[in-house]
């Protein structure tokens, strides 16, 4: 099956380190979807102003797309340290046979006839800057909601965050909704399952400033903000 | 974007009339999802017991595609009687620009090593025999549950219920899980938003069987059930 892509988001996520791991874990990281010529239609989106959630069904367009005939079966899910292989789905791992996403995020304005729109305006998304988007639903509570469900390995999140202090003065200079981003950013541990490393510097992009940090046991320590300096690697 | 079909669903649903508007309604529907030959791999489910819900991603494929071109930006919900029209992707419904359906089912079972397995037994899924699947994930409470989401136009569902009274003694022959799968479905009012007859005999296929009923008001006679006798239309 062929889809075409509908959309695509504009987020302040330039680069796939720091990309928090599930839609709604930073809730005040905001985006915006904006919608290719051909659906870029007021009426399409009449309604979605009565509901609160959306599910985005998105690509994964920066990862290597494995041949049909290549992929792989198990994946090793960074909740689990990076250690344990699990079926492929039985996660969310970008690396599965389709690369699709789907992520839930809040509404928080619809802007229906600005030049260039409709916009939606999002927030808690989990997706890098231009992710192509191939679908919107309403999330609808009686259908998608299951209080009762069984969690599988992956832990509650709220146990899992890091302390995060900053000692840098800049940081405080930012937009306070880009500081509360940043700090649920760097609570869920950006760095790799596989090579967390301590005392070193670690650089993470967020809209227009490089963060850099360092980690200690299950402190983050903030060090330095860093204006304009995202140079997209190839 | 090019999907892979990875499993299809076989599931009592033989035709679209009949099938529920959401996963989860009839909760008593049990279907089996069968992985085709590339992705009959028991490992890629490895894990997948410690949940209790999956996402599936699967395709409107008896759908008629519309075009690239063609595609409407409104739709009319059976849930608004079919009279209002709302944005496409304020609905879920089948008539959007991506042909792509979204249910959440609960796992009843997981067999590994059967023969032409791993199967994957589910309840309340929403789709046609034979409709095929593109991706599988686990449902992640924390991610995935927003209990303050508001409903849009979607009333609650139970407010909708109709009554169903049977009035043939065949129907008790049936093995009770399709029983009562059979009630929730016609509960559900099964008829289109378009056309609801008094008296008119339906028939809805559901299984081996054809279940014969008529509606008077809010109450659904359940008037004959017929063995074997679906024969799908061209």
């Amino acid at each position: 099956m062929e889809l075409f892509q509908i959309a695509h988001i504009e987020s302040k996520y330039k680069e796939k380190f720091g990309i928090p791991r599930q839609s709604g874990i930073v809730k005040h990281s905001t985006a915006k979807i904006v919608f290719e010529d051909l659906y870029r239609r007021p009426e399409a989106l009449s309604g979605l102003e009565d509901f609160s959630h959306i599910w985005i069904l998105w690509g994964f367009h920066k990862n290597d797309r494995k041949k049909r005939e290549g992929w792989t079966p198990t994946v090793r899910p960074p909740k689990l340290g990076g250690k344990l292989r699990k079926g492929v789905f039985a996660t969310r791992s970008p690396n599965r046979p389709n690369p699709i996403g789907l992520s839930c995020v809040e509404i928080l304005g619809i802007n229906l006839n600005a030049q260039g729109g409709p916009f939606i305006y999002v927030s808690g998304a989990d997706m890098l800057d231009g992710t192509p988007i191939y679908d919107i639903k309403p999330f609808i509570p009686y259908a998608d909601n299951h209080p009762d469900a069984k969690d599988g390995f992956s832990r509650n999140f709220s146990d899992m965050r890091m302390n995060v202090v900053v000692q840098c003065r800049d940081f405080y200079s930012l937009e306070e909704n880009d500081r509360k981003a940043i700090i649920e950013l760097l609570e869920q541990d950006p760095r790799s399952a596989y090579e967390k490393k301590e005392s070193f510097e670690y650089g993470v992009f967020y809209g227009d400033y490089n963060i850099k940090f360092h980690v200690e046991g299950d402190v983050v320590y903030i060090d330095e903000v860093e204006k304009n300096s995202f140079t997209p690697s190839k």
